[in-house]
């Protein structure tokens, strides 16, 4: 399978695609296309989590980055049932989610998790449900960590606007440990003022779920979230 | 996705790919074709399990079942990083293996996989590592309860040689509660002796993974496997 | 220490402890006396499972039979941090619950903790959440099978009035497969009637929690579940 | 229950039990006399780890600090089979073992771990297999971190004779993120040379379990530590 590159810069979108039904399959491919347009036009980086099974086709047929939701750090060989750092890279993703709070792993699976994905060329984005954790997990060098308070996913109230603090706290206490790792935020996330808020407050970018996958017009939405990351 | 209906019918053998870089991606599809060239030449019921990112392509360009190696049974939704059941069916698998060795999951998840494949048409084979075990589990109404001695996976000492009793055993206090569960065996098969004496010993197929994913010359194996399922 | 014996007989009544602080230390051990003497005024088998730190005290200064509430199966030895077979035996208890809604279990280590259990001589009574899981585990021969729907824990609606269908299916259908297991039923048992009808409907005991430890008057409570087991 | 204040003081030795046959119940008991005798010879802390329902019979009768092997960190309520930390406060522990290699867990579950444990005022000692991770959980606040290479727990290789260099960095690592996090080190001690290495490498502590626990002359091997404590 010949990948194109495609390269993660920031701020940027990530969309995560759950196990919703509205996202699997060719719904999760045309969305994929969506997104793959409303990022080049704007000249943004958005990214797509989709289900495990759908990430080969949407990394040969769209231009953006594909990231996995999850994978399990043991070596090739006899794992059933385990997602293979190997077969999300031979997929065509470039990067993956660990440790989502719908997906807690072990501090030291986390560890070997990020290891496993450096050796590979692939991407970690680090789910983390408070400042501190996020801090912490920092220390284990991901690529990005993103703090979502657990009790505001799929609320419909942004992190932005309900807890500005954090955000902003999250960013200071990260960077004085481990200066290059980038600090994405998530949860509620549902306009482009929402987006808007997290960068300002010292985000690099953010995680959204239901907010896109959900929306009426994801096209409308992922134009204000576009708009939003070029002010 | 268009995917071509294929039947599983009994005995069959189930070539469980795991988390082999040997049948992982391009590799893994040809060791599909090759399975469908020798399932049609013979006339035998041959099913693969590769890993999930691999599942899509050999659906779609193999005519043989296609088994996920695992599923999670949570509804639709916000459950990231999880294997659903839709994701599954979606991408053309027919079946599951569940509870694997490497993957033992608990009793009420079981029950609850076994529910939801079943909903969405999905097979489902229950791996057990006592003839106990398997029992109980044929309780849940699985298709299929497939018996595995965890100490000779992968020790290329077969079952049905080391352990005949196990396989004896296993069928009858199987269909003693449940007369319509297929029971399989697995553990150390490598070649078509191995095959013939498990359905000799009341076995309805077999699960094999190194044996054939590792096997210097694959076909070589396959075509032994085909003979002793055809006697 | 020396431990009296104390023999579990049927019906019962089973009080699990939790981890209440109305149950923990001394408040444990003067309802462990409580239970104890209306047990031994009505001549009927009550049962307690308080926290383990607390079964050592409660075991060796009341002469009911106590229960642990968990227990791993992994055999003495490097295994920090768990709740070894041979700790509850040392300490007093006779038995020990298995696989509660609250500590659901993989189904091969339940069966190796109702194998460590027999061997130690610790009763085991395993609970499920559906009659047919109920089922299945009784062939792996434990003493007892308690089956709680877990929408009814702590509802203070019993499943003896909202679902008798579930102990009468449940009663039948273990004993089809398993003659020798006894059948408790739980979930939001909190009066006398409630455990009568349970019995009526062919259980062979009740589990019950907050009813008893958080109720205004835990001996009358008490008494109306003696009056009850000796209609 | 009175228990009697002790306080924890550094450098210290910390005694874990284990599931061990040789320290459990009155065995047990004695060992933490020994132990409490040498400590109080040589005027140096020791610390003792027993199996839960150990806890409160060692804490009463004996006068040195008692740690849990883990804990749970759900409030107090309907959590059957979890481990309170009320429970372990009440049963006379001051503090607890967190994240054993044997007993591996979630960094979320660490963080509300260590929470909760403050607020009850137990002490925590959380385990980590690499600097790195080390460096990680130091972050989350725990009393003291415990470096401890798996390989090399219960080789009778100490990890400060085989991987000084683990020491000395994690030491570096941990002190350059948290100042007052103490550094412990464990895996393979069995003599005094091996204790007085790990304090020269910058080690606050050790870990030993099978070294003192299934040792012939375990008084003769606390006295050699105590000496090595004391230089």
């Amino acid at each position: 399978m010949t990948v194109k590159q495609v390269k993660v810069a920031y701020p940027l979108v990530l969309i995560n695609y759950k196990t919703y039904l509205e996202s699997l399959g060719n719904r999760g491919l045309l969305l994929a296309k969506t997104v793959e347009r409303i990022s080049k036009e704007y000249g943004v980086c958005m990214v797509v989590a989709p289900q495990f099974v759908d990430i080969p086709r949407i990394a040969s047929e769209v231009s953006i980055p594909v990231f996995s939701q999850h994978l399990d750090p043991e070596p090739a060989g006899s794992h059933t049932g385990h997602i293979s750092p190997e077969s999300i890279k031979e997929a065509g993703a470039c990067g993956t989610l660990l440790n989502h709070s719908e997906r807690r792993l072990r501090a030291d699976i986390i560890e070997d998790s990020i290891k496993r994905s450096r050796e590979l060329g692939l991407l970690t984005c680090v789910c983390a449900n408070t400042s501190l954790i996020g801090k912490a997990l920092s220390i284990l060098n991901p690529d990005m960590v993103a703090i979502e308070p657990p009790e505001l996913i799929g609320s419909g109230i942004s992190v932005s606007k309900a807890k500005p603090e954090v955000i902003r706290s999250s960013v200071e206490m990260i960077k004085s440990v481990s200066s290059t790792t980038h600090v994405l935020c998530g949860a509620g996330i549902t306009d482009g003022m929402d987006v808007l808020r997290a960068i300002e407050l010292g985000s690099e970018g953010v995680l959204v779920a239901s907010g896109v996958v959900k929306a009426k017009d994801p096209e409308k939405i992922l134009k204000d979230f576009a708009i939003a990351l070029n002010q």
